[in-house]
C-alpha cells in the first residue's frame, strides 16, 4: 500500500550518497551501492573502511568512467528488471565496468548479450 | 487572452521545485508532480509525507535513473499530447520507470508501442 | 563594420537573462527573448509582468522540456536561417513546444517538415 | 623538446578565459580566441573593447547556441587538422555559427563538405 | 583479495585530481595521469613543472575538447582493455588527441582502426 511504499522511499532518503564518477556526479543511496556486498561497492561502503568524502560538495571518488556508471547504478537499483544496452560499443564497454566492479551477474548478462550482438551481425551478413 | 495564460505561467512560478534524481537536477512545479495523485511522485509531494530537501541545493532526492525522468516530467506536464520515443532501448528502460513511479496511463502507451515495435522488427525481416 | 558590430555585440551583453528550463540552465538576452513580441517568451519578459529570480542563480524558471528549449532560443536568436531538426522525433516533439511557446513562425516551419518526413516514410516504402 | 612544449602549455595557463556561451560554459586560452585576428571573437578579445565578465564565475557571455560552440573551439585551437563533423545536421547548423563569427576558413571547409553531402545523397539515390 | 583491492582504491583517493579540459570537468588519480611518463600529462603532473590550480574549484587547465578527454583518460585508467571507439567521426578527432597528448600506443590502436573503417567502406561499396 502506499504508506509502506513511502516508508521504503522516505528510508532511501536518509541514506542519501554522492559520488563523483570520473568527474560525473551521481546521488543514490548506501542501500543500492550495498546490495551486492561482495562488489567493489559493497565492500567500499561496507562501513569496512573510512572514506574521505569531498570537502566541497561531500561527494565520494571513484576513477572509472562517469557516462557508463549510470548502468551500473540502475543495475544495482533494480538487477531483476535490468536490461542491457542495446548498442553494441556500449555493451563492449560496460563489460569491462561490470568486470571491474565485481558484478558478477552483470557481466554474465552482458556477456550473453554480446554473443547476440555476434549471432545477429551473422545474421546480417546472409540477408543483406 | 495573454493575462490569463500568465497567469497560469505566474501561479507554476511560485511551487519550484528542484528534483535531485540520481545525480541530474530538474526543476518542475508542484502542480506538475502531483498531477496525478495515485502516482508515487503524486503521494510524495501531496503534503501527506515529511520530506528533506539538501542541505545545498534544496533539491529533493529520488534514487532513479536521471536521464529517463525527462520524459516522467514532459509527460506529467502535458500527458494529452506527450508522444513516446522513437528509440526501442529509451521505450523499453522508460517503461521500468513508468512503472515504478506508478503512472499507468504512461505504460499502457509505452506497451502499446512495444508491440508496434515488435510489428515493425517482423514487418522488416519480411522486407528485407 | 567591426564597431558597428561590436555595438551590437556589446548591446546584448548588457542585457543577459539567465533561465532554468526544467532545470537546464540557458543564457540569452532580453532582446532574444523578446524578439517575438505575441509569443509566450515575448509577453512573459515585456515587462508587464513581474518575474522572480532564483535567489541563487538569478536564473528564471520555465517548466518545459530543457533539452528541446535549445531549439526555441536557436530559433529566436536568427528565426531568418534556423533549420528544423533532421531527426523525426525531435521535430515531433519541438513541434508541441513552439505550439506552447506560442511561436507561430516555428510551428508553421516544422509542419512542413513532418510533411516532408512522412513523404519520406512513403518514398521509402517503395524503393525499399 | 619537452621543456619548450611544456613551456607552450604553461603560456596558455597564464590567459584562461571562460565563456558562457548560451549557457553552456567553455574554458579556453586568450591565444585561443584571438587566433584569427580578423573574426569576431578575434575582434572582441582583443583588448579594444571592455568585456565585463559575470561576477559570479568570471565568464563571458555570448548569446549563441552552446552546443555547436565546441566545434568553433576546436577549429581555433588548431585550424590545420580540423575536420568537418560527419553527421548532416550539424555541419548544416555549423555553417550558420561559423558564418557568424567570422571565421572565413571554417565556412569554406564546410561548404566544401556540403558539397559531398549532396553529392553522396544524389548517389544514393542511384546505388538504392 | 579484498584487502589488497581496497588499498589500491584508498591509494587513489588520496591523489585525487581535478581538471577542467575545455570546460568539462574531470576527476581523475595522479596514478592515472602519470601512468605514461613520456606523455604530455605524464610531464605536465610529473611534479617538475609548476601548475595553478583554478581559485574557486581547484582544478587544473587544459585547453583541448572536453567530449573527447573522456576516451584519453579511459585510456590511461586501464591501457590494455581500452577498444576504441566504434564511430567513425569519433574515432578520427580522437587521433588528432592521442597525438596531441604524445600517447603513442593510442596512436597506433586508432590508426589500426581507421584502417579498418575504410576497408568496411570499401567492403560496403562492393555489397550494396
Amino acid at each position: 500500500d502506499e504508506k509502506s511504499r513511502m516508508t521504503e522511499v522516505m528510508k532511501f532518503h536518509k541514506s542519501k550518497v554522492k559520488l563523483d564518477v570520473g568527474g560525473w556526479k551521481y546521488t543514490t543511496s548506501l542501500a543500492t551501492l550495498t546490495s551486492v556486498p561482495d562488489s567493489m561497492l559493497g565492500a567500499m561502503f561496507s562501513g569496512r573502511f573510512h572514506l574521505e568524502a569531498d570537502e566541497s560538495d561531500g561527494s565520494f571518488f571513484v576513477d572509472r568512467d562517469g557516462q557508463l556508471f549510470k548502468y551500473i547504478l540502475n543495475f544495482l537499483r533494480d538487477p531483476v528488471s535490468f536490461d542491457a544496452p542495446l548498442d553494441k560499443e556500449t555493451t563492449r564497454d560496460l563489460l569491462k565496468e561490470a568486470k571491474y566492479f565485481g558484478l558478477e551477474n552483470l557481466v554474465e548478462l552482458l556477456q550473453d548479450d554480446c554473443y547476440h550482438f555476434k549471432k545477429d551481425a551473422i545474421y546480417l551478413s546472409f540477408v543483406s
